[in-house]
């Protein structure tokens, strides 16, 4: 997918919500556990429930690989169901790797040519060669990791050097890679007071934001200065969103949910004059 | 595994080799793409070849990963294949995984239960709570990036921060954290200058260190500063040893190879007393 193609989506749906798919099996409905695929059946409905209302699905590789081959099976198909269904859709492995250039290469072929992902989360320690062959691949995006929502995210993230802290360095010098257009950046909603810094650094480049609400980053906050005139942001809820209920009617609460964060993302687009 | 029984074992081999299983398709030698699962046959005769020269074996993920549910269940019979057969053996999945509390859980309980790893790569970059998650698991090593072996590993890791470098931060803050005594760390050997400074902040811990061969780091320059009394390193290669030949004598190649390691190495342990 180009990103001229998810900037259209987003506006034609008025919103820029991307749901996590952390599929956890003693969280889901109960009913679901006699099911053959219990975690692809769940995606299954939340998906069908939410996709006019969302931009992007999130399926996080930890919960699908904590159960082994079966895991990984559960994620292919949840993905192949994306991609046959709702091909509109951009679709996001959080899957945080990194390694050195030729590694990084394999698995920058499992995530946007086995799986078939639009883009992969990428961890930036290991540096420019560990990177790049992510970005290598056409309309593909790499996510790189910059100012992570969790509390220990500022104990390296935050060191200071040379008037920068060690994520301003990430950011400054990944827009200098080598097709550094197909870069996006994680920035946690619970560092909203960061935003600011962050436009000044990449004022184009899309900002994945997970931390609304579970972890108790705010919407309004994030928009006051991560939004750009094409939107900029996706936002992503996974606990708020999918555990809404675990009762039957799942699927109608993860919906209803979404709808909430839905419209107000559409008063924030027509406040700013975007849509 | 507990950290006493790696030592006996270095001891008594005489070694403190461990070889990479990095499986490329393209690589291996042909006859064996004609069997159901040619990455573990190649496996399986590397580990039988070579198991009483090492200690250690380090997959790395990215390999199996870029085929799919097929390399996951590659992987998966190469470590149930280690731990039928050699339980005496460290094994290490290098994963260089790392995500919020949470998640990270979900990837210990990936490779330390679901496929039983004896350790795993870890990336530092999203701090404490991303890492402890991993350390508090009984008798399982978290093996930290700390200073990485390729060209990019100086781009954030060697940054200056209050007269330490980033890396230096990692390690002297890792240290301080729950069940540390849990912890190695990657330090690559292309970086042999710097094992004076990083044994004075981590004297006991292990190190695991890659780079030595085909990316140039040399296991002299290694041991000078990096030996402890208990050893402290795992020494790995992976293409030097695994693709010494690509004909039906690769196993003997592979053999021929470790062998010349595991010598020096076993001149080296007796030069400085310790076996």
């Amino acid at each position: 997918m180009t990103q001229n193609e998810l900037i259209a989506q987003i506006k034609k749906k008025q919103s820029f919500l991307c749901i996590g798919l952390d599929v956890d099996l003693d969280k889901i409905p109960k009913h679901l556990l006699d099911s053959d695929d219990p975690m692809f059946e769940f995606n299954k409905a939340i998906i069908d429930a939410t996709h006019h209302l969302v931009v992007a699905y999130k399926p996080n590789t930890a919960f699908y690989e904590a159960y082994g081959i079966k895991g990984w099976k559960s994620l292919q198909k949840t993905i192949h169901y994306l991609n046959d269904n709702y091909p509109e859709i951009f679709t996001i492995a959080d899957a945080k790797r990194g390694d050195i250039g030729n590694t990084s290469t394999r698995y920058a072929k499992a995530f946007f040519e086995d799986l078939a992902f639009d883009s992969v989360t990428v961890a930036p320690y290991m540096g420019s060669d560990s990177v790049e062959p992510f970005l290598a691949f056409a309309d593909k995006f790499t996510i790189l990791l910059a100012l992570t929502s969790n509390k220990g995210g500022l104990d390296f993230q935050g060191l200071e050097s040379n008037e920068n802290k060690v994520y301003e360095h990430v950011l400054k010098t990944a827009i200098t890679w080598k097709n550094s257009d197909n870069l996006m950046f994680v920035v946690g909603a619970t560092k909203a007071d960061y935003f600011k810094d962050i436009r000044e650094i990449v004022p184009n480049h899309f900002l994945l934001v997970p931390g609304i609400g579970a972890q108790g980053g705010n919407l309004q906050d994030v928009c006051k200065y991560g939004l750009t005139q094409n939107v900029g942001l996706l936002i992503n809820s996974s606990r708020g969103i999918i555990y809404a209920s675990n009762e039957k009617d799942f699927a109608q609460k993860a919906h209803d949910k979404a709808l909430e964060l839905q419209q107000e993302m559409k008063r924030i687009l027509l406040k700013n004059f975007i849509v």
